[in-house]
């Protein structure tokens, strides 16, 4: 048989690209908690596009305002222009999200990425402050544009830069050190120390849950005593809540089950809930010290999703079912984490365990909150081997951590308790077949 | 009577909001040439979206493409797996764009923004070439995050970044000096010299035809002298097209006239053809050395903007239709501008004239090229006056270069004759009222 | 009374002097451990230039050297010539240093003083290892230059470099954490984790004792530890001698204890012996990559320093006489500060005690080693009143530490128990009279 | 016959020695011009330690001075401690040099290296201006510390940083581009335009004549042009009169031809006057913001060298005896220069030819003036040839410029006329020899 020729996905585009490589297949359709391929076969969403589908894929509810708005031929491209999509998406936001929380923050929209937001979050600190250095934490993740990455922990990605990455430190995440160390003694004693040699941060950079990571979950405790360093030690507080905000960890910011106000808030991902690009930048009014134009972008004003994010604040956070859904959700998916390991044989030694941290299992362990979860596998090629044939199995899951030693799950939080069930059984049977 | 009450875009968004401020009204509807305000007012459209609306407002065409799609529940969000939406724009972009041109690229998809693309093409320059200087240029903009940051010349948005801009060092643009000093014979003596103190550059990048930095064009020569330059001298040649490619020039890339071919091509704007958030980083295959995943982003696979995309291709570069068309429309600007520039008193001093310069006018002088056109008056506030007063009449018009002392004219290419010419003349009569 | 008429030094001189403050005279000459200011007052020495003047002022066997050298018109000022006199010292160097410890050394001449030298290490570390970052430890103190303040930790002091100091990480010195963390527990993590956020560093630098960082001295496992890490993690190991070589802590260089053999090692200060500026850097064979002229310095070979250097090394470490001298000078200064401790109103806090630690004393703490010794106080200012009131009774003494808060004692090796004694009498007195 | 064995510069001196290769000798003594080795052999010194001997070899007079102050056990090392020597000097420097010349200067005492004035200089200038950038210019010497090699030229030294050199951005310096652009209109357009993407520089930094550039002499006008753009656009002026000061361009400081006051002068290499290591930092006193110790070093108060400053300028700068003397020997440096570039064969190219041009001769040009002078070949590698033919009759010469392509004339400014003309000849025997 000759062989196939290859695709124009092969011989065009950029060996950069990576999501095809381990789904070796080309989808078509999609929608709630599944994708179909263009040979008809199906795969359970375990991954929701790395975060960006909270809300399943075409969201019905959302994909009937979209129609509607392109119908009606709505303004698509609006940059930060006045637009009545704008005004809907700012007084939604208002009402159901700042409001109820009582949070006082004023809203930029930076470019539709997250790394955007993340560049134009630091660019605020670093002017409000008057000072360069960034603290960041191990196992970051914040993007890839230069600002970003140099808070960005990843040493393969942080290569890709070719320039010295400067002006960010590391310090040790919530358990980093396995608790052999009393929370930010390191950094504390280095901020009251005049000989220390840490230039002084004009900002604290943060995950409240580490996706990219590894699934690492910082206590409620961990982050109350990081707000407090920070405003002791007059640093600004960024908790990059592109990933675990809009309801991953449960409530509509993951930061909010620790009672913290950060200065300073980015949103990605899900904000703007039809899977299009969309962030935002939230911070305190008085750090809103931008001069117009200082910080711009060409779609910073992407209206058709301003509509899909209105539509979902409505259906989704008008009220606290989704929530207490997500956390009902997170129970069962711990259930079956905790089954699984149980299984397994016992893994010799276990880093960064998490905050709802599973009995430690025989051979692997696990952690999450929310819907979001990781199972880390004392055998750090397993992790690869399990997705690879959940995917036979028509279950979509990637790794993540420094060396992809974690399966991840990230299941739209629309999923039904049929269907996560479902994918848990397919990821325990891969985890069974890879031994 | 009571003031109004302050709108939830002055409340609410932050001080970094622009656009809003110059065209103080809410936008609501588009189609074709036009936008129209919630007060039923219509304005006839010289902007374009900055650059990334070339083929009007929600375009009919690629409307129903989009509509199609999302009608079908096609992927929606896709990173970089392999689509049908995306396999569709890979074959086309290849058949209606490479294949006829000539160009050999690879195409990677970065995060969908210009600045997203801007970062991954000096991060691809410096692994190739494992150095960490950039040559740009005066004026040159690149975009808003800190590596796109460091190679633009405005010293407002400059400052913004909070930390020194460094690894990247300016040359003249064509015409900077007035003419008083060859081409690139500043440039070469630093490279050529040992002891010049200049940082072997990896890379150059610039723009064909200056959009944010005042309409500066440069000669197709200087365009050859400089690919004849990088050649010679080791370094990569960056086109950073995502203002000026996609025909607003005329032909597909703007640097299609020069003969020359850029190691690393930028596109962004309107690649997506309705103003949806889309990027492409174009480069010789032989520079192709990334790794999986070494550089990624959440939205780089925007797959309704796909859609979009190839429909744009199939409807407007199949043939030579719109090219022609958008230099016959550039010659109607022209002449309009000259007449403009004839009726007012003389200009003391001209930076910069462009390529195709008009006769140094009495008080004002223009250039462009295809439907890029700048008009620079003398009176470095009368711009912005201009601007204002055009809205007033109906009419959007943007000013740029680095004091925003040029009316930047950059209507959609698919305007009529007649659009085109009741702009022009709302410019003309918005000049004369600025006296 | 008139006002005295303010003296050359406040009209002329900078700002910027320091020690004339503290010692409000103007000095003429000194002799061994005494110094003598033109109103003939005498000053016992605790102080010997800053650890320059290890044997002592004008010491005469090094004096009658230097006469015959400049008598007879020997080469003053020789770059890197092969000189006569640089001969002698390479020869002595060799076999009265290298040989006997069984270093393999080769030798540089950097700039004759300790920044250039650390300057020198820095730049030699990054070339070998093809990397930017540098890890230094809390306190450390190399240098003014941008190079050695990079890694320097004093806040006051990196501030005046006016640009931010990049490529430096601090890493906790030992003691830092009071023993509440294992040693390297947080910079070996980083260093073993791929997603940990710290450029791999090509070397680290330290202190064996920290002189200006308030004499914090290092166990000799934590020195074999950090040598360990260094070779198990690919990092140059660079120890900064400048300070505490020269027999200062009893042996020729001060990580002989330990029994280590850094990668690098910095000379200068007492290594011209006679207060001459003179610096070495010494490195294994391997790393001797330099070629021709890639560091220089117009005063890198300052003759007259060789000769004194030679002869030092003639008179005080041909055997070991001055190493056994030097521990039990030593012996009686700690017994000396013992007391004095001990008379001391209890001690709230203690931060950083040194590796020979003194019964937390009542109101002070010691530490040292060799003749080297630091003397902490609860209130942070009596330091500076009890370095005033000793020089009014006629003893020089500085001090130390990023607060100032440590008195520091370095007399010269060469000085007499009597001498010592009354010293440590007029130290004991003033700290008496300061209460 | 056995091959020699290695000595113990080629053994243990790193690979880094540079001058003891070209003049493969061992020297002994020195007296005046002449230099001695160790086999007997003589040396004319046309080099004068790089700068550091415009009075000779152990002048007699400062050698006389020197012993006395050692003889009775003058203060050596002295820190920023007030000593009598200290005094003298400051005394001295402001009766002989400040008053007459009406400088209105603070003396600050950085290292006693010429990088070590650069660095203070910097740090000061950019403290002063709250600015990082410094303009430095083509093939520029500052020295080898990080912050002097930033505003090097030479790629070769730059490249032995290890870290990419930034916050320095390179001017053309006089002639530069050989007359075909009018000075400063590519500094001053960039400073001008808002949109040009230079950092704002704190200051900028020039050598009247570039020593080790290739004895570049910039003219008065062009001196005076810079000055004037510095205070227009609020950048201070650092004249670096480490090579060029202390009379080797006749006057006492460079810069005093051109009639300019720059903000801040380095001085070293012969200030000490001797070759003992020293260097002065001059600034206006309202720039004298540095805090007691913000900047400091072991060595930065070298007694001896006081003495012996002291010593040269009242022997050699009370009067305006040696300015007129080297400028006479000036003129006979460049009749001899003109007869040697006549008899050679044309030269193809000519760059940067300097102040007082010769005619262009056959195959070769000089520039210069007092007694630094260059000597340019067309073919490249000829100067290398010139110098180590001299070495053989007895000529110490040494080469400067990027590719070492000038020989350079440096002889003491105490030079005899009869010496001086002994040593052309040998010169011009050499570039005979050498065809």
């Amino acid at each position: 048989m000759p062989p196939a020729p290859l695709s124009v996905f092969e011989t065009l585009e950029s060996e950069v690209r990576s999501y095809c490589r381990g789904w070796p297949t080309v989808f078509d359709r999609a929608q709630g908690s599944h994708l179909y391929d263009e040979d008809g076969h199906t795969y359970l969403d375990f991954f929701a596009g790395a975060g960006a589908l909270n809300y399943g894929h075409n969201n019905p509810v959302l994909k009937r305002a979209l129609i509607d708005y392109i119908e009606r031929d709505g303004i698509t491209h609006g940059l930060d222009m006045g637009t009545t999509a704008k005004r809907a998406f700012l007084e939604a936001f208002q009402e159901i999200v700042l409001r109820p929380r009582d949070l006082p923050y004023k809203v930029m929209f930076p470019g539709p990425t997250g790394t955007n937001a993340v560049e134009a979050a630091l660019k605020l600190a670093r002017k409000v402050k008057g000072r360069e250095a960034v603290v960041s934490f191990t196992n970051a993740f914040h993007g890839m544009s230069l600002g970003a990455l140099a808070v960005t922990g990843n040493a393969f990605k942080r290569a890709g830069a070719g320039i010295p990455l400067v002006h960010g430190t590391p310090m040790p995440y919530d358990h980093y050190l396995d608790g052999q160390v009393p929370d930010f003694l390191w950094f504390e004693r280095l901020l009251e120390d005049r000989g220390s040699g840490l230039n002084q941060p004009a900002a604290v950079i943060v995950e409240t849950v580490q996706g990219e990571g590894g699934i690492n979950v910082a206590r409620a405790e961990w982050l109350r005593g990081l707000a407090e360093l920070c405003r002791r030690r007059d640093m600004l507080l960024i908790v990059d809540d592109i990933q675990m905000g809009c309801g991953r960890t449960g409530p509509f910011f993951s930061f909010e089950a620790a009672g913290i106000t950060p200065d300073i808030v980015t949103l990605s991902k899900s904000i703007g809930g039809y899977g299009l690009p969309m962030s935002l930048l939230l911070f305190r009014p008085e750090l809103d010290i931008w001069e117009p134009g200082e910080h711009n972008g060409t779609f910073r004003g992407n209206n058709p999703a301003f509509v899909t994010a209105t539509a979902a604040l409505d259906a989704y956070w008008a009220d606290g079912q989704l929530e207490k859904q997500t956390l009902a959700r997170g129970e069962q998916v711990e259930q079956a984490l905790r089954a699984i390991c149980a299984e397994l044989p016992p893994l010799p030694r276990q880093h960064a365990a998490g905050s709802t941290p599973g009995q430690p299992g025989p051979g692997a362990s696990y952690r999450g909150r929310g819907l979001v979860w990781g199972l880390e596998f004392a055998d750090r090629d397993r992790a690869s081997a399990v997705c690879a044939r959940a995917f036979e199995l028509g279950l979509l899951l990637e790794t993540s951590g420094p060396q992809g030693e974690v399966v991840k799950l990230l299941p739209p939080l629309t999923i039904s308790p049929g269907e996560l069930d479902e994918g848990l059984r397919i990821l325990a049977r891969s985890v069974h077949e890879t031994a």
